[in-house]
């Protein structure tokens, strides 16, 4: 079940291409949940680049929208995410990825970045940073 | 935890509004995760009017992009999402929904939308219906 860390042939990955449905900027939303937990991490975008990116070296890069360029999650803090299976919506419109999180998620240094609840009419912060940012990120600042 | 039957006012919910990241279009992406068992259903976008919706009648509501109007999840399926809980992510621009799901959330019957999954360069279904869609849908299609 888990994706081998061997690599996908070129020819497997563009017929995955062909079945996802990139919106009108190139991109997809990617959803990251933590695959025995299964607890939501994150969520951000793939382009054709990330998704063969991902595909080829087994661990999750997404397309930086804030940065415009490809994001290898994890290059600057060292909290990557390996790829165990990639699933894809009925529509082909959205992506799941199964992974298995090193360290955290979040650049605030939670766990997942879903750490705010409406509760009771206002903003709840239900999970604390389990590493400072500071340590992360000691020279720059990645999202 | 869970969010109770009662309505939230509408300041908080303005001041709930004021938080999120709308896009260009006017919507945010939405994941919608079963509360209990943590499994992922679907991802689909609200507007602001299905945020609103959503919160006060205590059941999800997005936008349907492919009809262009509110979507009360479940009105024809009868498979609606009663909310749990709402999360918002560190930028803003993302929502977790803790839902407990009524029947199925996926449109061909199955439990989830996310029921492909890449394996060994192709397609696997990792998931079977469990409702036909033509007792979901005797009149109509609704995504």
């Amino acid at each position: 079940m888990p994706i081998p860390s061997h690599t996908y042939a070129s020819r497997e990955i563009d017929a995955f291409l062909g079945a996802v449905q990139f919106d009108a900027q190139g991109l997809v939303p990617a959803i990251a949940q933590q695959h025995d937990t299964g607890e939501i991490l994150m969520m951000a975008w793939m382009d054709r680049e990330a998704v063969r990116a991902s595909l080829t070296e087994g661990r999750v890069c997404y397309w930086s929208r804030s940065r415009a360029k490809l994001w290898r999650k994890g290059e600057t803090s060292g909290q990557v995410q390996l790829l165990r299976e990639l699933r894809l919506d009925c529509d082909g419109d959205a992506v799941l990825l199964l992974v298995d999180q090193q360290g955290v998620a979040c650049h605030t240094g939670r766990r997942s970045c879903f750490f705010r609840a409406w509760r009771e009419g206002e903003w709840a912060v239900v999970a604390e940073p389990q590493i400072s940012p500071e340590i992360l990120y000691p020279q720059e600042a990645e999202r």
